[in-house]
């Protein structure tokens, strides 16, 4: 009832899909890439958020601690945001066996070569380092992730640019399953792309990671993040309060668009920088402010989501058995599909 | 209790799993070959036979018609020929869950190079023509089987020697679960080697397939198996009856050695044969009898069986009930060895 008196737009028919791999504590990056986001679709779209614990498994086959002990942490870092699990579904992968069952009948479908040419996943295995080992759960998981999307029967998936390879992969596989069905099963997808650009990490060197040092993570404490900032990486010539100094690539910039909500303010003080006669103590201590002003409240949240274990499990449980349900219809057109309904 | 009132042997422990894609009737090839062991086991072992239609679509995911429209002709088959429903559980690979799900976390500990160097898959792939686009699906089945035996704990696989690179990855992937999980979970499995060699097909060209029309199905008809055995591939050269005939390649005598009782009769027929004086009306007419006489109760039975669905669809439901329950805990296992065991 609440969704027929909002404006006439999709928002009746679309569903979203979109989650993490369970393999580490969120950061700043996931806020502004993806959970903010989240936070506004779930008032707009049934959204559902997959925990994705196999996925994360394709490349720590070997370290499954990785993964298993994060879950949790990812779960905790969502409600501590403001995802609420009454609004957005929220469930872990390997407890949806529709999820894996899908898969073994879409990857009948896809050769070896096409995801071999998959620019995502070509991306992913040269900066792994696999070599010659590249594990076959690793290079078959964009039909995995064909199989998540279309499992919720999800229209809108949030991606950044560099997702778009997946998007495109499943309404291929879409296609030919409504193909070999002869009637629509199966729904495409649409990117729902992300305005924000990927956030760089502190250092300004490269994707944040926990294990690099070099993310600010949702539960930092007042002294991490006071910590994180000043090292900030900013504009190496920049040696002096008077000389101009400059805005790309000055990480520190980048966080302000990224986290300041005043456009009007940072332009000026960019301004300022470049003009020389700001220093970058200064800028430092704005950002840092609005730092500490954002992460406090989800600081805090967490801890508390963290001390219930029990009300996590539950939540997850919960949203996964509702999943499970909608997975195994989608499952069973799709068997039904291929002629595999005897019983 | 049966059990325990046999000889000492390991028929207690050693549990035994053969299947067949789904993809066609069952044929001489199959009895020879398989089916009249897996009669004999069914009294020594516990013993699951799976209709492994997931794997019958790893080549046929756009014509999945072949595999749909199989399942009940092979269970037919499988009766027929005097498998025991109570004896041997009978049950569908794709009602089982948890061998998809398996399929997953394997897949994570197998390399897509290791795949690749798989002696079987790479004869198969090059028997099947597919050029440069092997499904996913098709590569990865050798991990797909790994899940089928040890779902069921399976320790004893009937094979023919061209299988042992699939018991050999069976063994390995176990052993890497059981490594990551430090605890023995899983069992390794040893071949059973058949000792009969392949069946020629009746032109003595290649294998046996229906779709060849080389094959002698198991519900022929008097006449067709007249046909077949008249038409068969024998000694080209031998065009007198008192000329000397080869016994290699000579199809007629391979067929003799498969399904002739008496040894010492074929025996004395060959060395007939080739002294010269036998001609190939007669040694046919003594295949055609023994194959008329085995194929005639298999053929009326099978008719009884597949004129009554129900009845197979509840035999194939009940041992796939059955066999969820126990891959559910071999899967339960090993996600606690992974860790996710959450809930």
């Amino acid at each position: 009832m609440h969704h027929l008196s909002l404006p006439h737009t999709d928002q009746n028919t679309q569903r979203v899909l979109t989650g993490d791999r369970a393999t580490g504590q969120l950061h700043l990056g996931h806020f502004v890439g993806s959970l903010a986001q989240r936070v506004k679709l779930q008032h707009q779209y049934k959204q559902t958020i997959l925990v994705a614990d196999l996925q994360g498994l394709t490349d720590n086959g070997h370290n499954p601690n990785k993964v298993s002990s994060n879950i949790l942490n990812v779960v905790a870092d969502y409600l501590a945001v403001g995802i609420d699990p009454l609004k957005t579904t929220i469930c872990l992968q390997s407890k949806i066996p529709a999820l894996s069952e899908l898969t073994m009948y879409y990857a009948n479908l896809v050769s070896v070569a096409r995801l071999q040419r998959n620019p995502t996943v070509k991306n992913e295995i040269a900066n792994k380092a696999f070599g010659a080992s590249i594990p076959a759960g690793f290079l078959t998981y964009p039909i995995s992730q064909a199989a998540d999307i279309t499992a919720f029967n999800a229209t809108l998936i949030p991606v950044g640019d560099d997702q778009l390879p997946m998007i495109e992969q499943t309404n291929e596989i879409v296609r030919k399953i409504n193909a070999i069905a002869q009637e629509k099963i199966l729904q495409e997808c649409k990117p729902l792309l992300s305005k924000v650009a990927r956030l760089p990490s502190t250092d300004g060197q490269s994707k944040m990671s926990k294990s690099m040092g070099n993310a600010i993570l949702l539960d930092s404490t007042q002294k991490t993040i006071s910590k994180a900032v000043k090292s900030m990486y900013t504009d190496p010539n920049h040696i002096s309060i008077d000389m101009p100094g400059r805005i790309e690539g000055n990480v520190v910039f980048t966080y302000l668009d990224a986290f300041h909500s005043d456009e009007k303010f940072v332009a000026n003080l960019k301004a300022q920088y470049q003009a020389g006669g700001l220093g970058d103590g200064k800028t430092k201590k704005i950002l840092e402010d609005r730092l500490q002003d954002l992460i406090k409240p989800i600081r805090e949240a967490r801890a508390n989501f963290i001390d219930d274990k029990s009300q996590l499990i539950a939540i997850l449980k919960e949203g996964s058995e509702r999943s499970q349900d909608e997975a195994n219809q989608v499952l069973n057109n799709v068997k039904r599909g291929f002629g595999l309904n005897l019983f």
